[in-house]
């Protein structure tokens, strides 16, 4: 910005004129977002977050939860490598790893931390970062923390991750994808990926955020790749398992590393006990119920049939409407008609298309799920 | 590192013989970190963690954590812009505002994201960061993040700051300290800092990790400096306040700003109920009972005044020790004694003096207090 004039102090910049016009400028664009709370037992049937298999709200989940917070307080006390690792994230890691079919895992605080541990533990400027085009803003920033060259290649595009290996161009190479992508819903190549990764020595980190759950263990495991040598899993407590927290899956020796260098973890309090014992009940309820997610996948599937779409990999439906005022408006339309979903805009797309972002989740009752649907028919004809 | 020999897929790099090699490097080096767990109820007298006001285990906090847990369920279930913004947060926000003295807050799921996010969402590569030597590991990662240009003064030095903001070098400049230092225990010169910053249209970032609560609403709000036009403070949920999360407080503008532009906000999902509803119950009782406070200052005071050490301005108390081996070494004496205490060691302390760190916490009761002591004046003397 262009210093404005000195004030009293002799200042040549007022932090609160620059923040006023940051917010003059999205005000004239239209793209003022603003927080809206709601209560614990809103009157809407809610399409919209990411709790895909409703345990956030199961009983078991959020007993475990409030007795972990009686037994073991209100947080973890301090960092994981002083005083804050407690029995409980012990137990979580265990049958986490045990589940995903890895190794060794590691939580924190939040699947973001995960991510910025995970790629900025292991690479540095002298290393080389090939990343999906559709990865998650978390990924993105991780490889700028990490100082790492990056090559964005074309979306779930095999050959040109495989051209940019073949480039070279670092010490050490990392290959980003999400098993399942959040705007498109589909799903990573990731046998070939994780051929294509081992056969040049790169690692591939899958970050299963909308994979873990809706498809039990995740694509990963389903995919027979637990285990790979050149493969790294990220996942989040906070979706699926219906909590807060992230956590890294692979060797023994990766977390050992990442304990010992992963500043995100080292430098952060442990996970609360409450989210860490709400995320082990969810988890062994999708150890244990896989009907909550065949649920959830019919669920999208006859959707995704009824409104002629692409039915999703995950829990999460993409519809492309013909305009960001139309997405709105038919969102806006949906909630007046008391089903909340989410809507993908510009710049928030990789596309520049505009969707619905409709949630299949099993969390909502049998007539609410019905009443939904027939509410986001309309509501998507009409907006069409 | 050199490229290993191919394997049998003709690779260049074993990440795995690299993860091994990084290990045993640390192992040679004797720098090896290893997570030991513990149970809900130690035998140990704990003053290694940062639950200062013992407050993590106040039956109000985790009562509070554990209702919020079986009423909202066990996680916030979507980014805050989305869906998962819930009153308990709206509530909490409100309260740490008013208590810390500032028009508005925003939580954040840790207190490094909410460093993460107020430098990020501020400035960019073609602005200035002027950082104190002593920051934390999430505000040195945050300006890195930001691709800002850095300049680290020296520690608490005002005209190293003012010198600096003269030589200019940004279109907006940032200055980043802490109230309290984690290491040395000592205070910013606040007031100081905060009328060089506003003279030169800098902004001042001042962290209340170690501040809030111990000394009531911070250091920041008890210099009358609170609302002041060119300083935003950020605190963590994790330590007085016993839970999980982290806050930014400032005007509205710059709250709506961060909502609007702050990626470790936006994509991520919101603070867990139970954490939310914990640090409010705390807040609460930090505002209401002052004893508590003064407890850990009557504790830290009395433990500095015999040790024969300066009274830190926190709730840690540093103890120099002749050497990385005998600070270890008093370490496991107190251990075995049964009192746990921190240690510091280089690389992690600013001026390569190792030390024993103390929290002089209130969550202790008066005879365990007593006891710890003792110990503590006894091993200290056998290894200085």
């Amino acid at each position: 910005m262009t210093p404005s004039s000195p004030d009293e102090y002799g200042a040549d910049v007022s932090w609160s004129d620059w923040l006023a016009e940051q917010a003059a400028s999205r005000e004239a664009a239209g793209l003022t977002r603003r927080l809206r709370s709601r209560g614990p037992d809103d009157a809407v049937v809610d399409l919209a977050g990411n709790d895909y298999l409703g345990l956030s709200r199961d009983e078991r989940v959020v007993r475990a939860a409030a007795d972990a917070a009686l037994t073991w307080g209100g947080g973890a006390g301090a960092s994981r490598l002083v005083t804050g690792t407690l029995d409980l994230h012990t137990e979580l890691e265990a049958e986490l790893a045990e589940h995903l079919g890895q190794p060794a895992a590691l939580t924190f605080s939040t699947g973001y931390h995960a991510n910025l541990a995970v790629v900025t533990a292991l690479v540095d400027r002298d290393c080389h970062v090939i990343s999906d085009a559709h990865i998650h803003a978390s990924l993105v920033d991780a490889v700028r923390l990490s100082r790492a060259g990056l090559t964005v290649v074309p979306h779930s595009d095999v050959e040109a991750v495989e051209d940019a290996l073949s480039r070279g161009g670092g010490e050490r190479t990392l290959v980003l994808a999400e098993s399942i992508y959040s705007v498109l819903g589909d799903a990573a190549p990731l046998a070939e990926l994780a051929e294509v990764c081992h056969r040049h020595g790169a690692l591939l980190v899958v970050d299963e955020a909308h994979g873990l759950g809706v498809h039990g263990p995740g694509l990963v495991a389903r995919a027979g790749l637990a285990g790979h040598p050149s493969l790294v899993v990220t996942a989040t407590l906070s979706k699926a398992l219906g909590s807060q927290g992230g956590a890294v899956l692979g060797s023994a020796d990766l977390v050992d590393h990442l304990v010992n260098r992963a500043r995100p973890f080292i430098f952060d309090t442990g996970l609360a006990p409450a989210a860490a014992a709400a995320a082990l009940a969810a988890l062994r309820i999708v150890r244990d119920e896989p009907q909550w997610a065949e649920l959830v996948r019919t669920r999208v599937g006859d959707l995704a049939a009824a409104l002629g779409v692409t039915p999703p990999a995950g829990a999460v439906l993409s519809v492309p409407m013909p305009s960001p005022q139309t997405a709105v408006a038919a969102q806006a339309a949906a909630l007046d008609a008391g089903v909340r979903v989410g809507c993908f805009r510009p710049p928030s797309v990789p596309d520049g298309v505009s969707r619905l972002r409709i949630t299949g989740t099993a969390g909502v009752a049998a007539d609410d799920w019905e009443r939904a649907v027939e509410v986001l028919l309309r509501v998507v004809k009409e907006h069409q």
